[in-house]
């Protein structure tokens, strides 16, 4: 089954909100094997909205549309479906009786325009609304099916997950997925080493660059989830094999969890000493819950006293070789550690810019360093992108770096 | 001029993450006064890919395509282009010069595919991309345009602001917003106070919710930006007025921004002493460039032993009071104001969840101390939601009451 999804409203149209109704349903109608080819957005516009839908059913099965069935002005969908299934409306008794006991058992009086919302196309069926007033629409013709629900997130999403996807089920196959997660490889050494993976069809492997991190998703299709998984696992599998330890977590694992469950497990603590990303990485480390067993201390040392007076750096040290140079990152790391009496300390240093970067020491320039029982591991990193960019980048490789150390 | 915005990748098309870009982009467009009467998502699909810009291209001036501009197989846009306008890639030379370079400052090894981004269709030119290797495209034919910008939003934002909305100026007539940015009032308050504003039309005024913050648009149309100016700035005004000091700041100011502005002015400096923010605040507040003059010395204090350690917090108290607790936020803003010999001191201290909370101290209770040349300010917090809003919104407050001591 094909499907197609257009969302009606010129809020939507003009980026004033974020259409998060079109990716959920996207996404569950893949779950539940319907193959979603096209999406659209118009504006309330009966005539680019009646060629929208038009063209929709021109290519597709199923064509759901979201939006604009409440009961103002610029509420068009009813219309609109009417018109390009030539099924004139009908108002329906039961959902004007419906909409009187809404409004009485509220005490809120009704106007003529909320009866609007009772005009069904014709051969269609009313699709009952729990949170709102506006129904949804289900209307079969000629081997076509038009499916209407209302825009607000919180009457769209039930509606979706309790009369849509119900009537759906058994359509067929399913879709599974699961994405790995890599960081500390860039994704065209990634898709290089997984080249004849991502050529098949079914499991597929596609890339997706993310901020620092690079994610593999595999996708089967199946009768089952069973199934889908059994296809799944064997590729995951060999994609782990080659691409070795950068894989560091699976779906919606992220690096902080991952470093803060390793901790966890060898009952070992990080303390944290932080210049260029501002207290980010303990942040990120905090963020997650149970984060209380491995971390006790960090420091944010932005200013060169504060190096000093917080961390015994020597004054002369910063004065000889600069706050962001490697001898700072090292003593960082390895005086935090000490000052938290833990099992690793990390120490970052940096130019995050946009200012203070000289040719010697451009922006992006940070140095990363892990002390921990072995030793003092040491990376000098130059990050592209704005402040943001950089400060995240060097979260991101603290953390890896503390993760290699953890994993051995 | 009317424009259309095509999304690629199956990624959206699945609703896997959902399409800010082309809001972001439809925002923006409709700010200078190009129309937007449609917007399309498509996968990984060539023949469908191509089938959409061909559309948009019969029925648009201007057609913006989104994403697939990798250098992985699945990424087609530049394909896709070359064949709806028939025009054949060529290899740029100086594109691939400044992805060698890109690649050697970095010390990355390049591979072939990298160099699939230096592609670009006959008689287009690339849009320089400060924060990637991907360049955008400009593709000018038959009185039609195609416009092309990678995907990532870090990349895709700052692409549009600087090298899209500058080629676009001086299209018809303009609508123009200004964003008034509320903390510390609720949506409904500031509904109630503002309803006769938000009744008119021209300037509109319209509320949005967002975490632990309330923001006003206020919207006007007009022949020029000045004229659209002239239409907002008293309505601005008027709210302004009647809300007083809630409304922190303006459009895309943040509370640390402004927070930091007002330190910088004063000649004031402040260090945090965070326990369930885990290092956040310090993180918001140097995520604004300049904050070093502010900021010198922040600490992670989230083990019992680190207050004492690292702040002199007497165990006793810890011990008789609880961590959690206005005596230990109170210490803690203090100490840290001496530690960091700096103007203003902040202490938090909370429970962020899920666990760890009891009848007498619940989850989301939180304690926030300011220590100032003219005392100390302490509140009692119970923040709703998960651990994430209750960290975001104890790092708020906190910033507010700075904020508020500043101001006087």
């Amino acid at each position: 089954m094909i499907a197609e999804i257009i969302s009606f409203g010129t809020e939507l149209l003009l980026g004033q909100i974020v259409d998060t109704d079109a990716a959920y349903l996207a996404q569950k109608l893949s779950q539940c094997g319907v193959s979603v080819y096209n999406r659209a957005t118009v504006g309330d516009n009966l005539e680019r909205a009646t060629a929208a839908l038009t063209l929709a059913l021109s290519r597709s099965d199923i064509v759901f549309c979201i939006g604009g069935l409440g009961p103002t002005g610029d509420d068009l969908t009813r219309t609109v479906i009417a018109a390009a299934l030539d099924a004139p409306l009908v108002r329906d008794p039961a959902l004007v009786a419906h909409l009187t006991a809404w409004f009485e058992k509220r005490g809120y009086t009704t106007s003529d325009a909320i009866f609007l919302q009772a005009d069904v196309p014709t051969g269609g069926v009313p699709i009952p609304n729990a949170n709102g007033t506006a129904p949804g629409l289900w209307v079969e013709k000629d081997s076509k099916t038009v499916v209407a629900l209302p825009g607000p997130p919180n009457e769209f999403v039930p509606m979706v997950d309790n009369e849509i996807l119900p009537r759906l089920q058994g359509t067929g196959f399913v879709i599974c997925s699961r994405t790995l997660r890599i960081v500390g490889m860039g994704e065209s050494v990634a898709e290089e080493k997984t080249a004849d993976l991502m050529a098949a069809a079914n499991p597929s492997v596609a890339p997706y660059a993310k901020p620092a991190e690079v994610h593999l998703r595999v996708t089967a299709k199946a009768a089952s989830a069973d199934e889908a998984e059994a296809l799944i696992a064997p590729v995951a599998d060999e994609i782990k094999a080659r691409l070795g330890s950068v894989v560091y977590g699976e779906d919606d694992q992220t690096l902080e969890e991952v470093v803060v469950r390793l901790l966890e497990a060898q009952g070992k603590t990080v303390a944290t000493a932080e210049s260029c990303t501002g207290g980010w990485l303990a942040q990120r480390i905090t963020a997650i819950s149970g984060s209380s067993s491995v971390f006790h201390t960090g420091v944010v040392t932005y200013a060169n006293e504060s190096k000093t007076g917080l961390l015994g750096i020597p004054r002369a040290l910063i004065g000889a070789v600069g706050a962001v140079s490697p001898e700072v990152a090292r003593a960082m790391a390895e005086r935090v550690r000490d000052l938290g009496q833990a099992d690793f300390g990390v120490g970052i240093t940096g130019i995050a810019g946009p200012g203070g970067g000289s040719d010697d020491k451009p922006v992006g320039l940070v140095y990363i360093a892990v002390a921990g029982p072995s030793g003092t591991e040491l990376t000098k990193n130059i990050f592209p992108g704005q402040r943001a960019d950089v400060r995240w980048r060097a979260t991101q490789t603290a953390l890896d770096m503390l993760r290699k150390q953890l994993i051995g």
